[in-house]
């Protein structure tokens, strides 16, 4: 049933992959054990917990030790923001948890380019000699614009350099959210330079409201949530075992299939891309086209309505967002389209369309005649 | 499988309830939208999402819109304390996640009696003018022992008139942990006379890390987690669907069960405590016999190496704790055990016998049985 629906809304959530569904139910069940508990079946779960988190720290070149298991992105991202704090510089179309994160702090917000490229220089200029932490999302959820994270780590090892030069102690610090690039993109911590990583279940096939935040050995994190002593003490609670569990199969299957994956996703996206550029050439593709996740098509056919069109779609099944999903059902224009300079008109008639596991040639090819149809009925309409 | 375990740690996690699993897992697949798209399909989960809610408040006679939902007890107590903050009151029997919350700020931490009961005069006694909340969890996870909540709420009643009729506008409230005795004892809020009280899903045969924060409405909410403005911008991140929706059921079949649920329990503790004491003249039942959960039973022998015992019965199939489940892998004496002045030598001899609903005649005899044999065969081993 869920594999004939015409959904392109991936980056704004994923269905449970039915393997990763089959690993989690043991622990609803016969493995329902307090992993504190001192008996050997719940020691056994203690057991299983801690190697799913050393599934997932392998898929990012980590320690299983090195993870704080959250409850999604959202409480990682404000964990790392309370445990770095001091003056923290982050762009203006990032997630609006990180913004509202930012917002806590002494916060210079930097802005992206046109492309939806944050660039290195740009967060040169704002360090100053106080600034602690950097957050910049490792792929844009709206536009999915693929930030420069390597150039940007480069900036941050620069000035860390250059404080250890004068004896200065303040420590500096890059955090990114990872959660819309995990399945598509490398996402090693050493190889993108970050010092904190988020990352989120809930967009690669996984449970909702599973999370995690990496910090490297070397950054102090510092709790939000205390209580029994979990995750070393970073975050107490009840283990989320299952969830847990679920998520680690997730980031194995996401890394397995992340280059076919791509490649696939990249294909279907282009030949949607090529089908409603070439009907409509006002068409406005937004966001770098050279560095963007594959699964990404945001486009705007200037002088409709998106939320009109929206509704059009889904009366014919097709089921798409315009702004993210967080912002959605606030009937506000997207602060990301803002940011890049997309004039009013041409941001109104925005769709944002993002492929994943539910796209195949078939449905993509479907939707797309589908989109086509309700967008010339609604311009028909509108030159009557 | 399962209903063959001799599981005496009830309190410390619950198996998942069949018809919960069942009503969560079309929120992992087919229905897997983010409640926050603006398609019919996305509205139709966010419509499931809040009438869950609902389900939940009618519970406890609250209304929807007035619950946080978190990710477990230990977050929502979190949150309550990070909302009120100025001079807090608490007991030290409390859950850890009490105490390490209070300790964030100006704390007063009053003394049970030696029964685990603590007093609405210690409480009392303990308010200064500045005091902002008061916590009591309603029954204690260790002892079971029941806290005259509604005396406390007269004590805050009293308090919060004194203020008012000198002009001072200091609001005072009570917030009380309710995760140990919901399904057992009522939890109408109004009855309570609680301001704040936090319930956890996974004590009641519900999934873990999903729970709440209940606040009155003229209780104002401070956000720890800030970001896309789920919950009434007072806790951002996707909505646990499957997990609200598991709890809405497990709470509901908790509400149902209670009373019938409650004296089974009563009487298969009763038996099993009365075979242990007839058979050890010397055993030690701790915390009130007259205010304690049906649950529970905090039973010590004298001289008895408990963490042996513990070992010793698994061997035997039966899994039982020694103090709680979060302070279990530390190795330490429950503070709980040390506020009521337990002797040290009866402390370490303790036994945390919880029932629940893997609780029967046949599972109950058999675990007791095997308890007695192995205390003869403990102490046959230290005489000789």
């Amino acid at each position: 049933m869920i594999n004939e629906l015409l959904y392109l809304d991936h980056a704004a959530a994923t269905p449970l992959d039915a393997r990763v569904l089959k690993v989690m139910q043991p622990y609803y069940t016969d493995q329902f054990f307090n992993p504190s508990s001192p008996y050997v079946l719940a020691l056994t779960v203690r057991h299983d917990y801690e190697a799913a988190k050393q599934t997932i720290a392998q898929t990012i070149g980590a320690k299983g030790d090195e993870l704080v298991m959250t409850a999604g992105a959202t409480e990682s991202i404000n964990l790392a923001f309370n445990s770095i704090g001091g003056h923290v510089v982050t762009a203006n179309i990032e997630h609006h948890a990180v913004l509202a994160a930012a917002k806590r702090y002494d916060h210079t917000i930097i802005s992206s380019d046109e492309k939806g490229i944050v660039s290195a220089d740009a967060v040169r200029l704002a360090i100053r000699a106080d600034t602690r932490l950097v957050s910049i999302a490792l792929a844009n959820n709206e536009l999915g614009t693929i930030q420069p994270l390597r150039d940007i780590a480069t900036v941050i090892h620069d000035e860390r350099e250059k404080r250890r030069q004068v004896g200065d102690t303040t420590p500096i610090y890059l955090h990114s959210d990872a959660s819309q690039g995990a399945g598509q993109l490398d996402i090693h911590v050493s190889r993108l330079g970050v010092d904190l990583l988020t990352l989120n279940a809930g967009k690669v096939y996984g449970p909702k409201q599973v999370g995690l935040l990496w910090a490297s050995s070397h950054v102090v994190l510092n709790a939000q949530i205390v209580g029994g002593g979990q995750e070393r003490g970073l975050r107490s609670g009840t283990e989320n075992v299952a969830g847990v569990v679920g998520f680690a199969k997730a980031m194995e299957l996401a890394d397995v299939h992340r280059k076919y994956e791509s490649e696939r996703l990249r294909t279907l996206r282009d030949e949607l891309q090529q089908k409603l550029t070439t009907t409509f050439e006002d068409a406005v593709v937004s966001g770098s086209q050279k560095r963007r996740l594959p699964s990404h098509l945001h486009i705007s056919f200037p002088g409709l309505d998106a939320e009109r069109l929206i509704f059009a779609l889904e009366m014919r099944g097709v089921m798409v967002a315009t702004g993210s999903a967080c912002a959605a059902n606030k009937g506000t224009r997207s602060h990301v389209l803002t940011a890049i300079n997309l004039p009013p008109e041409v941001a109104d008639g925005s769709l944002r369309l993002t492929l994943g596991h539910l796209s195949t040639e078939e449905t993509i090819a479907k939707a797309g005649a589908i989109i086509i149809e309700e967008i010339v009925r609604e311009r028909e309409r509108l030159t009557k």
